[in-house]
This record gives C-alpha cells, sequence and structure tokens, in this order.
C-alpha cells in the first residue's frame, strides 16, 4: 500500500440551488449545503483509499456569505492528511451568481472519514504525499486539528494536546 | 424584549431512515442527517426570537454510532444560549431500532443561527434564561464554544480567548 | 406478550412545509401532510408491537386550516386501541406561525396499521392499556369506529353495527 | 356556469413505485400512494371548475393489496358530485405487475375539494352531470358520504341524517 | 412470442409542475421533463416485452412551448417498432393550464429501449403488429430513425444509410 | 458584445448514483442522468452569455454503459458554438466506480439552449472563440448537427441542408 497523491482524491461538484433547498429568504439552507459538502467529501476519501467510507466528524463550519436560489453552488474537496484508518478532507465551498457575474466565499471546512472492510470495521489506508505548498500547510496543520477533536469529542485532555496547546501559551 | 426560557424553544423532531437517506452500507449518510439537524436547529433559534434565522456555523460534531436504514432518527433542539443577535442550539442525536428495541446515541451538536430582519440584517433577539443544571451548564460553557468560533473563524487570536485559554493552562 | 401503554407508543414529528410542498396557494398540499402522517403512525404502530407493520386504512380526515409555506407542521401519533393483529392509531396534527406565533389545528385522524410477520403475514400484537381519560375514551369509540370501517369496506352488514346503530337511532 | 359532464374531469396518472416510496417490506408506503392520489383529485376537481381549489376531506380508504417496489401504480381519478363549493372526487387505485403481467386492486376512494378564489374564499363550481350508470350510481350516493362526513366532523347530529339514517334502521 | 398490438403498450402519464421542477422562470426545467418521459417510455417499452428494460437512445428532442409552474403535463408514450431486442417508443407531451382552459405542445419523441434478462444481456422481444394509420407511418419511419442512430453512433457509415440516402438525394 | 473562449463555460459536475436514482437492475435511470446532463448544460450556456437561458433541444443520446449504484457520475459541459441567440453545448458522460478504479464511458451529448430577456424573447449571445483543436472541431460540426436540427424539427427541407448533404452524396 503505497503513497497517493492529494490531488489524486480531488473531487469538483457543481450544483444549482433550487427552490426547495432555499429557507423564507430564498437562500440556500446550511442543511442543504453540508448534504452536498458531506458526499463530495465522501467521494475524496474514497478515491485516496478505494474502499468504503463513512463520516466520522465535521470540523467548526462558518458560513460566510448566503447563497441564493438560483445562484451556483461550487465545492471542491481534496485529502489534506491520511491517519492510521481515516482521513481528513478539506473542502472550499463559493457560491456563483452567473448573471451578475461574481463569485463569493461560503465556507472553508474539514471532515473526517474512516475506511471500513466488508464487516464495517476500520481499516488500513494509504499515506497521503502532498505536493503543493497548500498541501503542505494543511497536512501540517492537520494534527492541532486533530487533537482539537480528540478533545471536543472527550477523548483527550487538554493538557495532552501539545501541537493545539502551544497556540494558547506561545505568547 | 423580556427575556425567554430555554424549554420555551424545544423542538422534537423523528425522522425515517428510507433507502435514498443511505450510503452504500445501508446507513445514514452523515449530510443528510445534518440537513434535518440544521431544521430542527434553525426552527428552536426561530421559535426563541420570532423572526426568521440563518445558520451563521456549526460546531465540531463527532458521529458515534452508525443509524441504520429503517430505523428511526429522534434530534432534540434547544436553545442553550443568547448573545446579542445570535443564538447558539444544543442538539441531541440518537437513533433507535424499534424491532430490536434499543436506542443509541449518534452525536450532540452545537448550531449557531443568527436572527436577521426584512433586510438581511442581524437584530438583536431576547436573553435565554436557563433553568436546569442542565440548561445552565450549557449557558455557562456557550462563552468557551464561542471563543472557540471565533479563532478558529480567524476573528479573535487566541491570546485573548481567556475562557478558552484557561483549557490548557491550568495544568 | 404483555399489554403496553398507550404512551409507549407516541411519535412527536415535526416538519418545516418547504416550496416544494406546496400548491399554487402557498399552502400544504393535503397528500404531502397525509405522507408525513402515515409514517409517523406507522412508527406508533410498531413502537406498540415492535414488528413491521403495514397501512391497512386510514378513517376520514377532515381538513381545517391551511398550513402555509414557512410555517411549521406538529404530528403527534399513539395508539388508540389494538385489535387481534391490528392497531388504530389517532392522530392530532396542527400548524405553527412561528413569526406571528400562533398554533392552529389542522386535523385530527385515524390510521389503521397491521403488524406482519416475515411471510407478511398478520400476526398477533399486545393489547393496549390505556390509562389517562382522554385515552379510555379513544379506546371506547374504538369500536364504533371499527364498525364503520367495515361496513365502508362492505365488510360488515349495517344492521350489525351494534355500537354504531346506536348513533344513529337513540333518539 | 353550464353543468359539465364527469367525464371532462378523468385524471390518468401512471407512476413506477421506486426504492424510497417503499417500506422496509420493499411495498409501497401508504402515504407516498395518498400522496399522488391527492394530485390526481385536485386535478380532477380543477378541470371541473377551472380555478384553484384546495383539499378539504378524504373518505375512509382501505387498501387492499400491498404495491412492490418496481410495480406501476394506475389512479384514475372523476368527479362524482359538484356541490355549492365543493367537489367530491371518486378515485380508483390499482397496481400492476408488468413482469408477471397481472393487475390487482389497490383501493377506492372518495376525495373533497373546495374552489377558492384569489382571497382563498370559497367560490361556486358548476353543476355535475353524471352520464353512465356508474357516474349516476356515484352521484346518487354522494349524499350519503356527505352526510356521514358532516356528522364525523361533528357539523350534523345523526339524527338530522337521514340519507344515512336509512341504511341503519331500515331492516 | 407472438406479434402484439401497439396499443397494449399505451402509457397515459400526468404530472403537475411543482416549484423544485422549474427554473428560474417558472418553467419547468427540461431534464425534469426528460426524466419522466424515460419512465413513461420504459413502461411501455415493459409492456410489450413483459421483461426488463434498459434506456438505450434517445432521438433529437425539440422544445416548443414552455410548461410553466402549476400546469400540468401530459405524456402518451407507446412502442412504435420492436426490432430483435430493441424497442422504438413514440411519445407525445403536451402541456396544459387547467385555469385559462387550453393545451399546447410541448415536444414529441422516440425512445430506444433493450429488453434484457437476469444477467443484463440483450433478448428478444416480440414483434409490433401496427393497426392504426398513425401507427402504421411510425412503424415505417422507423427504419430510417434507426439509420440515422447507427450514424450518429458511428455503427453505419452514411453510404449504407439506403433509408435515410434517399431523403437527400431525391431531389 | 466581445466573443469569448470555449473555456470560460466549462462545467464539472460530479453526482453519486443512491438508490432512488435506480431501476431494478440496480442502474442509473436515462431520464435521472439527462436531468443532471440538462443542469450542468443550462449552466454552461448561462456561462457564456450570462443571461438566463431555456432548453431549446437535445440532441440524439446514444447510452453506452450502464452506470451502477454506488457509482460516480461524471459530467463535463462546454460551449461548442454560439448562433445569434442559441448556444449548442457538448457533454461528456461517464462513470466510475471508485472501489474498483475504473471508469467508463457513458454518453457524448449536444443540447442547445435559448438566451432569453426577462420577457422570455430571445436575445443575442457573444460570440464563441474556439482554441484547442477539439474546440474548433466541435465548432466546424456544430452546422451540420445544426442543419439535422432543422430537419428534424421540420424547419428546413433536406435538399437545403447543404453541410449534411454532403455525408451522403459523397461517394
Amino acid at each position: 500500500m503505497t503513497s497517493k497523491k492529494a490531488s489524486d482524491s480531488l473531487v469538483i461538484m457543481t450544483e444549482l440551488v433550487l427552490p426547495n433547498d432555499t429557507n423564507t429568504f430564498g437562500t440556500l439552507m446550511g442543511g442543504r449545503l453540508m448534504y452536498w459538502m458531506d458526499i463530495a467529501a465522501a467521494l475524496a476519501g474514497a478515491k485516496h483509499c478505494n474502499v468504503p467510507v463513512v463520516t466520522a466528524s465535521v470540523d467548526n463550519i462558518s458560513f460566510t456569505s448566503p447563497i441564493k436560489l438560483g445562484n451556483v453552488v461550487h465545492i471542491e474537496a481534496k485529502l489534506s492528511r491520511a491517519f492510521h484508518s481515516s482521513m481528513e478532507v478539506y473542502l472550499k465551498v463559493w457560491g456563483e451568481d452567473i448573471l451578475q457575474q461574481y463569485r463569493y466565499k461560503s465556507n472553508e471546512a474539514f471532515f473526517t472519514f474512516v475506511a471500513v472492510d466488508h464487516n464495517g470495521k476500520p481499516r488500513a489506508v494509504p499515506e497521503l504525499n502532498p505536493e503543493t505548498e497548500e498541501e503542505k500547510m494543511l497536512f501540517e496543520s492537520a494534527l492541532r486539528r486533530r487533537q482539537l477533536r480528540l478533545i471536543l469529542a472527550g477523548k483527550m485532555k487538554p493538557d495532552d494536546a501539545s501541537e493545539l496547546k502551544a497556540l494558547f501559551i506561545q505568547s
């Protein structure tokens, strides 16, 4: 099981915001957007390990600009780091108003998936080999996000989160 | 605009997992679950402020047990704290296998919504008045979660997050 | 197979009326509402007998107030009586305009389900044990509704419907 | 506003049962079927009066045979009687297994719709002119069903339901 | 395996255009219409051969008039010719504005399906026996359409398309 | 209104085949695929002209390999030629089995859209400027496809279709 490139897992998804996707303001509901993001990210994870994957966690997502009815949603998902049996996927999401000709950022997010065998048990995945500057930066910072996930899930004590701790006591 | 009780915002949602909600393993897709959670949480927020709300952010969610095809999803959403124009909603999600007669935890989550006027501008919401022990605990810890959100969104320096910082340097 | 309480079967469902659920007036289509009611009632039936159930019949439903786009649908379903292999479920449905802060009745209904084994054959269900005044009243009147169902399905002669007949010749 | 023929309102609907329409047995959910029936019946009502209509009530429906995944649903809806501003629609529903080449009855039903003006107020509809023997029989029995509806909705005393009463005291 | 009549395969489908079926103009999206047409045509094909069928090709479709939100879509599908294991289905599609009381043509189309056995391999279908003038005309012209399909799919040289060629060099 | 590059209109869409998208064989229904293709192509058209577009026609589509449940659909849509107010979009569609790691062609297609103003009237679009060899070839052959469309729609006599005629009488 050799390592794979981040770019091998790239998934590009384009969706049109239809009436039923919107709230009373005519803007895309956050939950509908996360539905699409979960599928894009799951496909990126599956492309890396070529076995079925299940969503393990979703990191904090902050929605910047609402996406309007009739606008287009662009989602790009790509592996940022592989751990033993889990994979972190980085997503960039933006909206596009084709008629007015501008694009606007919606959010960035990190979804984590676990690769599973036919009995639903976790199984090992290939390592990720980051190439570009951005890929390397995301690869490095993945450790810090992982510690935060473990703390928030109650599986690690804050005091043991060396990567994360540095953020708070560096000054 | 007087304060309101947390229990006034309670929303109870029950959904049945149908074939199209599932992945290749016959378990509920994470994105489909977040779609339902977003609606339940938005309704809880709207019940608190009685004006339209939009999803501002979703905190880290960790999915514990997969929910199977034909099982039932239970979602309870209730306000945990109101800030000036934003509201944090606490969700508890569990699955139920009615035939085997057991319930299992799926996840807990925090969604944040912003109340908006007819022009989509943020507007003030009533304060929240927590009553039970759990409500008070969630109310208190909301400050810490808010600081983490601001840091993760790049709107606060870790060093200024007094509530959160205490977690890491208490020992 | 001991008897079970009515409250054990309670199902609470909350749904948001989205654009595709509405007719040209922007009000919830009756068929879409019955779709949700059928699922809520089926879950109540399954919670009573813990085996799969199929819809056997729906009693007369009269829709009082239309439910508007963006409003909320509340459905409460609870067993009203168990017969040998069939179960009658009582539903209360109301709408809620969260922004205007009022609730309005939509309808009450009775759905009947049959418990089935793995071959789709009817199988016995536990008896129902009503506790509250309302539960006892619904339990009693279930016989009358059952006779009406049998007459309307051509399986009983009006003259043999002793419970129902009393209604028409009491004066 | 002259009278119209029953056949002018005929609506023929054909639907394929897809995975998401089915319960855990692979048979069509009752609620999904009523969703289609409501649309077919509403179109029949609208064809009679050429103004928008809303579902007022659904009479007792008894489901005979389950319709399987991959089978076809046939719905025929036709006006059975027009009252002042309301219209009763008669539906026949059957399933078809194309591969095994047989058709089976699912149910017969009566839906009632009210014609409404732009303010949602009831407005008069044309009279119905039944032509065939079946149309005439349905036209006659509509009075009896209407009385039953009024009694069940608490809008008529059983003692005043002359048409219906005859059924129970004829012997 | 005897021949069958064209009328035996007739499928009549009626659909209501709901908000999510429409583009930003409030008219039915072409793709949503083709989704319904594909199901209607597949059912017509299956009714002819009584085995599962898969869509093999769709001939050029030209959409005449847009179908509006709230209008009705009428689709009639009927076999036009059977070849060895494939069947050509002819569809007529029109819209109806029930309130304004007029019908308008949307398009005519030809879909081709292949009958398949349990392993997904093509299998022979009964011959078609056209009866009416229109059925006979469609039966005859099917050869010409088939040659065009083969040329467009790169499976026949234009020079060998005798039926089609006649069209271009008749003058 | 200057000319635009073909690459400016590129739309990349990725979809996962879910249970409700499939027929009884567990393969993607042709109509569901055309639904996605229509949206991808409409977005490509709108990106070229930056005004709303409506589907005018779909050229012959031949489906090569069925796409399986759980597989991925890849659609690439790009303008091939602009006429006065209409635009031809070229689509390439393939399936991907991520677990087995292979991709397979589904079909190529041409959809034509018309740009419309706020009254739904056709309006002029920018010219297309093809750059690559493939773009230039598609640009050239668009005239021939257009003549075929006009003949099939009964708007041109075969004898006048000079581009197309050459195909049949070249030998």
